[in-house]
C-alpha cells in the first residue's frame, strides 16, 4: 500500500483504539498480528460485493458499508464464531470523500458494536468492488458445520424470512402499505452474531440465509446427506410478506429470496429445550433425500436453488 | 456462495488434499477453520490486483495467478511469518475456462510449493478484480515490524533490485540484449518466504520491496523515527540494469521501481554475523531523519515515494 492510500484508509477508517483483545498489531505494517485464545480455532470467511451486481450506484453508502460487514459477520455467526477482526479490500474508481466517509461510518459503527477491529486492507483504483475478510474465534471442535444435521433434528429459524425479498420487490415497483421494515431488512440487515453464540452448544448444523431458505437449507441437506420436510404454516412471515403473497400469489418468494441473514439451524429433540433464544421450528430432518414443503397437507417438492451468478 | 459458483471454484482450485497442518476445515462451509500452534501469533494481509491498473487484459493468466499469490505471500515473508492458508475473492466478467484453468495453475502451483492451503473464497461476476487474503504464523513476539529499526543497524537486501522495473521498461519498448530475466522478474516474481524465516531471529525491521526501495525503506524510516544513508556502489544491480542506466542515464529507476519483492531489512552489527542467507549490505540507519544516497562521495537526498494510486 502506498503512503497516500494508507493515509486515505487511515483518515476514514481509523478506530479510536483497538477494541478487541485478540489484536496484537493493527493497520500500518505488512501484516496485522492476532493472538488466538488457547483452546480456540480461527474461523475465516470472505465475501465480495460488486457495483451493479450486488448493489446499484445510487445505494446509500452508509447502508452499503453496514451491509458489506453484515454479509461477512453473518458467515461467522453461522459457525457459532465470535468475530474479532476484519480486513477491507476497497477498489474504488476515485476518491469521493462524502461517499467514503458515509461508507466508513456504516462499516465502522457495526464493527464497533461487536468490538471488531479493522486490522488491515488494501485500497486500489478500479471499478467499485468491496471485499471483506472476517476472522472470528470458536472453542475447538464447537464450530457449527453444515454437515452435522441428523435425522430427527428440528429445523429452526432465528427470525422471519422474506422481508429482504419484499424490500427488493418494493425497489422494483411493488406497492406496499408499510414499506419501511422490508426496505430496512433489504438495505441494512443485521448479522445474527448473538444467536450464533447462543445456539452453539445445542445446535447440530447451521447456515445463514443469504441465498434463500431452500438454497441454504439445501446445502445442509446435501452436506449432511439427509432430506427435510418444512411446514408452510410454521414459516415465520411478517404481515407485509403475507399480504404480498395474497396479492400476487407468489408464495415461493420467502423461500427463495436471499439477503435475510437469519440463521437456519438444526437441533435434536433432546436439546431443543436448552435453547436460550427465541426461534421458530419450521420442519424436521428426514432420511429421505430432497426438500419437501407440507402446505396444508399437500406435499410440494422444492427445487434446491437460489441466486446463482453465471447461471 | 451459490452452488454453481462453488462448483466453479472447486473444479479449478481443488487441491488433492490439505497440505497444511493448521487446516481444520477447508472450502465448502460458511467459514474455514484453522488451528494456530501454541505460542504463535497469526499474521494476516490482503492485496488486490485490478485489470488495467495492476495488469493488462492480455497478461498471461498462469503468471498472473502466480504473481497475485506472490504479492500476498511476500507480505507474510516480510514479517518473518510462515504462510499457512489463503482465501481468494475472484470477481470475473465471465467464465472463461482456459483463462481460469491457467490462472488456477499459476496460483495453486505456488501455493503447493509452500504447503499453503486455499481454504475459502468468493466468486462473483463483475470487472476482473482479484483479492487474496493470506494467513501465516509466527512465534509470539518475533514478527519483524517496520518500526523496529535502530540507529547503527545495517540495511540489507535479499537480492537485486530494478529487474522488475526493467521488465516494465522492456514491455514499454526499451530494447534489451537479454530481456528474459527482467521479464521473468516482472511477470513471475518469487516471494522471499525462506529468507524471511531465516532472518527472523537476527533482523530488527523488515519490509518487502513492492513499491520501490525508497518508498518501502521510507516506511521503515518513518515508523522507526530514524533516517538512513545508502551507498550507490553497494546496490545489487544486474548487468542488464547497469546497461539500462548507462544507456538512459535513468539511475533512479532501480531505487523507485516496484515489483521486485526482495526483502529490505535492518540488522544490528552485533547480529550481522548470525545471518545464514546471502544478502547485500546497502547502507546504515542513522539518527538524522531522511533518506540519503552516497554516490561516489556525493550525497543525494532521495524523496521517499513510489507508485501511488490517486496521486
Amino acid at each position: 500500500m502506498s503512503l497516500s492510500e494508507f493515509s486515505l484508509i487511515q483518515r476514514f477508517f481509523t478506530q479510536k483504539k483497538s477494541r478487541n483483545a485478540c489484536t496484537r498489531l493493527g493497520v500500518g505494517d505488512d501484516c496485522a498480528l492476532l493472538s488466538i485464545p488457547a483452546g480456540h480455532e480461527l474461523a475465516i470467511t470472505t465475501d465480495t460485493m460488486v457495483e451493479n451486481v450486488h448493489f446499484f450506484a445510487d445505494t446509500d453508502p452508509e447502508q452499503l458499508g453496514h451491509k458489506l460487514l453484515t454479509v461477512n459477520l453473518s458467515d461467522l455467526a453461522s459457525m457459532g464464531a465470535k468475530p474479532v477482526s476484519v480486513l477491507l479490500a476497497l477498489t474504488i474508481p476515485n476518491v469521493n470523500e462524502p461517499w467514503l466517509s458515509a461508507f466508513a461510518k456504516g462499516f465502522m459503527d457495526l464493527a464497533e458494536r461487536y468490538e471488531v477491529d479493522l486490522v488491515g486492507g488494501d485500497t486500489t483504483s478500479g471499478p467499485l468492488t468491496l471485499t471483506v475478510q472476517a476472522l472470528g474465534v470458536v472453542p475447538q471442535g464447537q464450530a457449527l458445520r453444515r454437515s452435522a444435521a441428523k435425522v430427527g433434528d428440528f429445523i429452526c429459524l432465528t427470525g422471519p424470512i422474506g422481508d429482504a425479498g419484499l424490500g427488493l420487490k418494493i425497489n422494483e415497483g411493488y406497492g406496499c402499505a408499510d414499506p419501511e421494515p422490508a426496505l430496512r431488512q433489504f438495505n441494512k440487515p443485521e448479522p445474527q452474531i448473538d444467536a450464533g453464540l447462543a445456539i452453539r452448544e445445542c445446535a447440530n448444523a447451521c447456515i445463514d440465509i443469504s441465498d434463500g431458505l431452500t438454497s441454504d437449507l439445501g446445502h445442509i441437506l446435501k452436506q449432511s446427506q439427509v432430506g427435510a420436510c418444512i411446514y408452510w404454516q410454521a414459516l415465520p412471515l411478517s404481515d407485509a410478506v403475507q399480504t404480498y403473497i395474497e396479492e400476487t400469489g407468489d408464495w415461493r418468494m420467502p423461500l427463495v429470496a436471499g439477503d435475510d441473514y437469519q440463521l437456519c439451524f438444526t437441533v435434536s429433540p433432546d436439546h431443543i429445550g436448552q435453547l436460550t433464544i427465541d426461534c421458530v421450528k419450521i420442519g424436521v430432518i428426514e432420511s429421505e433425500p430432497g426438500l419437501r414443503l407440507n402446505k396444508s397437507g399437500i406435499i410440494e417438492f422444492l427445487e434446491v436453488k437460489g441466486f446463482e451468478h453465471f447461471s
